[in-house]
């Protein structure tokens, strides 16, 4: 029995989107730029894309730019930024629980001279509103927050954010990473003032090396890539057209029965983290209504995550120690320390990620491995 | 009856390489920094490529870096390199027959602040070597020149050029754009003493959105995308495991039989060339013998690229008008201009680009349809 709970991590691509990923990788695999019909061809499949993906957010075609992946679109949107509006400030807030690729543009920011504050989080993983307020300045010119943390799935109020942002400074840039949230959640940038919004196809059974940055109409982006001028110049190279026919038919698959879907995810991570909250020494990172309807995360008390994770594959059972967006990392993770979590704890995390695949057997059986396991590791760890 | 001939601007996904590509997407397609068995898996398949690619090249696996393509490892290799070496100098080198992913970066540099040298070349596009020497100073950080030129295949004498340049400065780095020579040449970074080398996978039948960097041991480069650390820190993002196992086979793929294939090429080639040479008012730009074996660039005088492009389109011949690598393009092309094209046949030029599949016959039969199109399309212009 092979069980895979680690969809935040990535995701299997659905059949529909191999097919047209094959299709266009031997059949319409035109350059866009060619002027002949294979080109024309080729550029009909990326405007195929922006359509789709555009009319799920409710913004316009032309405002939807194609990377290579979240971490891409993350260092666009905030470097991008940055660069573009440095004559209006020198301010740049994000939050203690991004993913690193928000993080580390900030730090590489900060070394280029910018004034970067870093908004704290409430134990639920809510950005800290009172904070965020005695934070923004007249000269803030960008804030970046991500909807749906990726390692407990703690989701922002992003209407709300945008709204204490504006109140200090209508022309705040505002950047969303919703590589997590978006396929989880519906999303309407345009209506909730977000200027730019990062999301990865891999995330939701779309290919890898394909994402997008919505880029609101006007909003100034410095582009990190540089060549042929492809995307209005925003991002040059040669598109990545079977990728961007599959993200575009991922996207639309994704918000096809969408109700249905997420209800079914939130049964199963409801029912897990209940049944996790009811065993003795473990903690559930992420209680809240609100939060995402695909991650569980849980600490259990006295076993390291590592030895848990390699115990529950042995039965088959894929999931991930805190978040695996991050190689080899050996710190402990931001985002847990940020929430409170304790530090014996930090280490003894896992997240359950899932797709609307799962069952609800699968979550049984899960529940059931995890029951068994733990009071045995945790005997180990005396030896 | 389809006849594609503009294989230097994208070429067909070969059988083999869709299968792995297939397989990656939907039975392994575990993320790699995951630590369950579907992470290890993965990253199984970028340590397979690696190998491949780095035994095509005689060097290490750990000198190969995977990035979205060409244009990225350019952007990549140049700003990269120039950032971390800013120390040692401030003066950089490139070519005038550069393609836009090369030129356009340096342009960025000179903006912030680097001394930009553009040496020119000679009418058949070999860079010229005694204006590189009088370029050449002790505060040349970085020299970037493409091995083989896109638009008309013009192939530098790498190992020549990099001992002129290391007589000046052992330290320099070099970089070299080898996107339209890999799989057309035997390319050797580190017996040459080349540092960086660029590649693409969709010009030698893999995938779109995948290339490499060469980065010879102990070079330095400031990444221009930051993240989770993935590859060293050098380029960030959940690695594309599909494409890249894709590039990989891509890459053995090309260099099997190869050289039959180039054989077979450089006849197309070579007899394409002849025919168009002896066509009154054509002329080709691209007549020496160390000219790529897969690119034809003619001009026809009194005829607009454009008007005859999809006059070969109509009979089912796909060709380039110049370059197809920038969109929509309306400026002249710098190289054509480089290597002393008369202003009246900058717009006239056609390129004509092979792959290994092309066939004798098609090349007979693009022949017999440019003689007949020409002089009518020649007589078309007077009304």
């Amino acid at each position: 029995m092979d069980i895979y709970m680690d969809n935040s991590a990535t995701t299997k691509v659905a059949d529909e989107v191999k097919e047209i990923v094959l299709k266009v990788m031997t059949e319409d695999f035109g350059n866009p730029s060619s002027k002949h019909i294979k080109g024309v061809e080729a550029e009909k499949y990326i405007k195929d894309a922006k359509q789709i993906i555009a009319s799920s957010l409710k913004v316009k075609d032309k405002e939807i730019f194609f990377t290579s992946g979240g971490t891409e679109s993350n260092n666009l949107a905030i470097i991008g930024a940055a660069n573009a509006y440095k004559r209006s400030g020198n301010h740049i807030i994000t939050s203690k629980i991004e993913h690193p690729s928000v993080i580390n543009p900030f730090v590489y920011l900060e070394e280029q001279g910018f004034d970067v504050s870093y908004v704290g989080v409430d134990s639920q993983g809510h950005i800290d509103e009172e904070e965020l307020k005695s934070l923004l300045r007249p000269d803030t010119i960008l804030v970046s927050f991500m909807m749906t943390n990726n390692e407990v799935g703690a989701t922002q109020d992003v209407k709300r954010l945008v709204d204490i942002i504006r109140e200090n400074n209508k022309a705040t840039i505002i950047h969303v990473d919703a590589v997590q949230a978006y396929a989880k959640y519906k999303i309407f940038p345009s209506k909730w003032g977000v200027d730019l919004l990062s999301v990865s196809g891999h995330k939701l059974h779309g290919p890898k090396g394909i994402g997008f940055l919505y880029i609101k109409e006007k909003t100034k982006i410095k582009p990190i890539i540089l060549g042929g001028n492809q995307q209005d110049g925003i991002r040059s190279g040669t598109e990545n057209v079977p990728g961007i026919a599959g993200l575009g038919l991922a996207a639309k698959l994704a918000y096809e029965g969408f109700d249905e879907k997420i209800a079914h995810m939130r049964e199963i991570r409801d029912f897990m983290s209940k049944e996790f909250a009811g065993i003795e020494g473990v903690s559930v990172n992420n209680e809240t209504g609100d939060n995402a309807p695909h991650i569980v995360s849980a600490s259990f008390e006295g076993v390291k995550s590592e030895v848990f994770l390699h115990s529950l594959e042995d039965k088959g059972i894929y999931v991930s120690s805190g978040s695996a967006c991050s190689t080899h990392k050996r710190a402990p993770s931001g985002t847990l320390v940020a929430l409170g979590v304790k530090k014996e704890l930090l280490d003894c995390t896992l997240r359950f990620s899932l797709c609307d695949e799962n069952t609800m057997d699968e979550a049984k059986y899960v529940v059931e491995a995890v029951k068994e396991l733990y009071p045995k590791l945790k005997l180990f760890r005396h030896y």
